[in-house]
């Protein structure tokens, strides 16, 4: 286990404060660790679990005296290490400190002091990122490096080795903190960087995915405090933080790994080479009607890679802790929302618990689910919530896998009778499976996917049109950091280079995104175009929640109408090479007295009547 | 309009008889045709139209006088050439001729003696095609020539020339009739011929889609008598009939095109060229959220091709005749199924009545519909009958269009993480989409597609795991004439040559694959591998109405079970290289006290806990 040397327990900011009886002082540090290491008075639901880590702690008795707070027990476990203490904090709680005592017969072994904080107003009733949002998606090991001071840090393995592909680069919170501006001013409203919390891996840490302590910033990105920070600034400027959650695995450097509290916390039995399989990815398990019970069964409970120890969230305190984990961060840093990675991969029951548990702490909260497929019916599945639909625990919003590749094919691909445009028209049909289709997060590009210009065959005028997709399509629009500047990758997946430096984001950058310096034309003309509609589309109710109707597309030609009671706006793509007229009346049911178009990027006025588009380009045009 | 001489009438088994009234000698003919040309007693709905087509006959009264037989009144059209009659048969009408005189002021101008006949025993119980049964398709013209005699006709615009790809061959009626026998000694159940009805066109009639007469068989196939000894032959044999219906567009010499009733009868204004437009094929507008009016319009409202005019099923006299026609035919040639063709091109409100009304006449009767995609959502849809989910118009069947591109694509495809047998495996937990997944028909091909053998590169171990694969998977196989014997076609569309003429239907074909004369070795093990199996398959309730249960694939093997209380069947394919033994451990949950195989083919037996599958191959195998 990971021990914390004595004096640091007052300077980190989550954690506990313990102190050890003086009659114990034969037996030093009894308890080590206690998680959440504080919580907040007022919570809807008043139960709340702490888990003590520590030397021979099975079967210690509790002790408490705070009005409003009652000690429903503890709990021992397989590994005597550990225990479990079941508080339930009610709504006349005072804010305050309690002492916790843990007896050994008549003999007061420890005592934890444990906070409860007052919750910041309005937290509870806090808004979720929506269709009005726009999210920017950061991997903050390669964004921007704010604070060289942080890239190699004491209490973590891996160093920064800027060169490697799969290596650290030295990207951290301040450095997004620095640039909230340009984030801002290219018309986001969110940010959702890569996870944060500890990957203290030998290597290939920087993704972020391989959690090693769930209560903690990696030192190399910053401090808990930091992030608290960053938040808040952010939240000044217009713009929210989404919390990446990895719910299904754990780092193998986990601080549990060394003294696991059971084995049945793990998939396959602990940690016994041998005794676990790797996932079968058999995402379709949780729908298919004929499914075996051991393709389900290696689905969910087969692990990611060998370092990447799978969780066995059927444990109900593991899953309580999960739970709990994700609520700390959402009060603790302010969050405006969750996004869950592999969700599928966990136990569906306990999806349904963490997700209604979540809905009933933040009702007005947003979570957005990755379920990485391209069939639509299984997506809207995990929007259905269709495992117990009784329950009402959907998540509201899932990643709109099946409608990135419709983009992408039907923008790369060659138009005919069912492909290209037509495939993209097709596809968005699907929506009727959908609960709440304006609730998908759509999306040109992401970290695990081949650079979105890349993908469009480094063609500037595909890439156009995918912006203007993305920015004025039904949902949630989600980009990936570097997009704007045209950054590239392999067609095959290589992640090192997909989640390449952003330009300016380290000193000495050859060019500069933030400013513009040294990039090309067509990297300039690409932010420009991000930036105006993203900005456009800020301002726009219309692009947030109007109707949409769409029109097959023809001589690869294809519009679409998003409008309201207030504004019409008309979105023409055409792929071919020549111009394109429309014909004005194919489009009378949307179309009534307007008579012109006003591109919203250029200003530039169009006759409906006699309106061309320019060969291989996009319009978004409002109408008037 | 098509003017039948008089002394055809008498002879013509499906024409009313009409004579003349002397009275009226000065105007002959006034009644020239009456559809349908005769009706039964005793339907569950008493109400029947006909349609009247003579001269001038706008605003005659009819007069009728027959116990049970209520005159409902007359209805004019655009077109006086043409009465429409209701009549009301009560359950208690007997069979007999009604004489229905239509009348002028008080002038007689014709009497049509009307026959209403007794119904066949059981004829509304009949029982439709479902999952015990397997279909052999079958495209007439290209069957067999039985009788060389009615291969040119006096009153047919296109003789034969076998020789050319898209012109007629001769195959006929009689031709299917004389070899039942091969047929159903192949283990098949259900006969589907592609339409037989009258295809008068000047050319490239001979697939039969351009009908031309809804209520006669086109006599190059024969005559509606043939057709009905053909259906009662193929029930003596254990084989039903499926009458293959087009609802949504007509040849263009069809007979009322030059006396149209109604302008209103066809989509885009009648036949004023430039007045109708091209289906745009927009298949998922019945479902899309955000589809245009207009899209939705063309969609149905659409030609096929110039050469078929699209019928407007909203014009309620077309609409009824239409129904009438169905069910005129399930009665006269006792046919225990329906295919309709190009489902979701007509009006969906008409598909509702049309499929409702044959359900209420034959509740246990079966129709599958056709609607060409890849999307199993769509497909579901229709077996859903979600336009109108409270009336309960649902089609029972559909074809399973998403599973036959599984199935070619994840055998011809080369097996990896996504692609090959992984696609197949995912493809098939899309049935969570049907209601009735078990009720769709399954192909590997058809009359519109290439050949199967060729799709699968001509590769006789893949041809063979398809077949295994329809044999035994859910639903209710379609097997498309030839593919026993491996005829082949090019990957492109090229309905000439997919629809080739079967070896030894005609009088000195080089080889006879009713005999076996001639076939190379492949065709013969494939052929022997057809018959065995679907014979097999006719006995083993367990593929009619057993469990699924999959195994996700490892290695390029994949591994289903058909299970009912008495048996278990284990299908299991390698489309590896090498023998691959499969883990008895990993079935647990099928398996549970057999200890043997034995091959439903070959009658090999194998010990389960040695079971290895050779290398691309496929056995069935009964457990015991």
């Amino acid at each position: 286990m990971r021990r914390l040397p004595a004096l640091c327990l007052a300077t980190l900011t989550t954690a506990a404060f313990i102190f050890v009886s003086p009659a114990m002082a034969a037996s030093p540090d009894p308890v080590q660790q206690v998680e959440p290491p504080f919580w907040w008075t007022g919570m809807a639901v008043p139960d709340l679990q702490l888990m003590v880590h520590g030397r021979e702690l099975a079967g210690l008795k509790a002790q408490l005296d705070y009005p409003g707070v009652e000690l429903l027990g503890t709990e021992s476990v397989e590994n005597g290490n550990y225990l479990f203490i079941d508080l339930r904090v009610s709504p006349e709680a005072a804010p305050g400190t309690l002492q916790i005592a843990l007896q050994d017969a008549d003999e007061t072994r420890a005592v934890i002091e444990y906070e409860l904080k007052q919750r910041a107003p309005g937290s509870a009733e806090r808004r979720g990122f929506d269709s009005a949002d726009a999210i920017y998606l950061i991997t903050p090991d390669r964004f921007a490096n704010g604070k060289p001071g942080n890239d190699d840090t004491a209490d973590t393995l891996e160093g920064t080795a800027r060169s490697e592909p799969g290596g650290r680069h030295g990207g951290d919170i301040a450095g997004m903190h620095q640039h909230l501006d340009y984030i801002a001013d290219m018309g986001f409203t969110q940010i959702w960087p890569n996870p944060l919390l500890e990957n203290n891996q030998p290597g290939y840490s920087y993704h972020g995915y391989a959690i090693t302590d769930h209560y903690r910033i990696d030192p190399r990105f910053g401090s808990n405090e930091e992030f608290r920070q960053f938040v808040a600034a952010a939240r000044q400027k217009g713009l929210g933080v989404i919390q990446d959650v990895v719910l299904n695995h754990i780092g193998d450097r986990h601080w549990w790994l060394s003294d696991l509290p059971a084995h049945d916390w793990l998939n396959g039995n602990g940690l016994k080479k041998g005794e676990y399989v790797i996932t079968n990815h058999s995402r379709f398990t949780p729908l298919d009607p004929y499914t075996s019970d051991i393709d389900k069964r290696e689905f969910v409970e087969g692990w990611f890679v060998d370092s990447m120890p799978d969780m066995n969230q059927r444990n109900p305190l593991l899953a309580n802790y999960l739970i709990q984990n994700t609520l700390w961060w959402i009060e603790y840093a302010d969050l405006s929302g969750i996004r869950a990675d592999t969700y599928a991969y966990s136990d569906p029951e306990f999806l349904q618990h963490w997700a209604l548990r979540i809905q009933r702490e933040y009702p007005n909260f947003n979570i957005v689910g990755e379920e990485w497929t391209r069939n639509p019916a299984l997506v809207a599945h995990w929007q259905r919530g269709e495992h117990d639909p009784a329950s009402g625990g959907r998540l509201k919003s899932m990643m709109d896998f099946p409608l990135h590749y419709a983009l992408r094919d039907g923008l790369a691909n060659s138009d005919s009778w069912n492909s290209g445009l037509i495939a993209l028209y097709e596809g968005l049909a699907n929506d009727f499976l959908y609960p709440q289709p304006d609730r998908l997060v759509i999306f040109g590009g992401n970290h695990d996917i081949s650079r979105l210009y890349s993908q469009l065959d480094e063609d500037p005028a595909l890439f156009k049109m995918a912006i203007a997709y993305i920015a004025t399509m039904r949902g949630i629009p989600q980009f990936y950091y570097g997009d704007e500047v045209l950054l590239q990758s392999p067609k095959h997946r290589d992640d090192g280079v997909v989640r390449s430096d952003f330009p300016g984001g380290w000193t000495g950058d050859r060019s500069n995104a933030f400013t513009g310096r040294g990039l090309s034309k067509k990297q300039k003309a690409a932010q420009d175009y991000v930036r105006a509609l993203f900005n456009w589309r800020r301002q726009t109710p219309a692009i947030h929640s109007g109707k949409l109707k769409h029109f097959a597309p023809r001589n690869s030609t294809y519009v679409y109408f998003r409008y309201d009671d207030s504004d019409k706006i008309m979105v023409a793509f055409n792929k071919s090479d020549k111009p394109q007229r429309l014909d004005r009346a194919r489009y009378a049911e949307v179309i009534n007295n307007e008579t012109q178009a006003t591109d919203v990027v250029t200003g530039q006025r169009h006759a409906l009547d006699t309106l061309t588009l320019p060969p291989r380009d996009v319009l978004v045009l409002q109408l008037n």
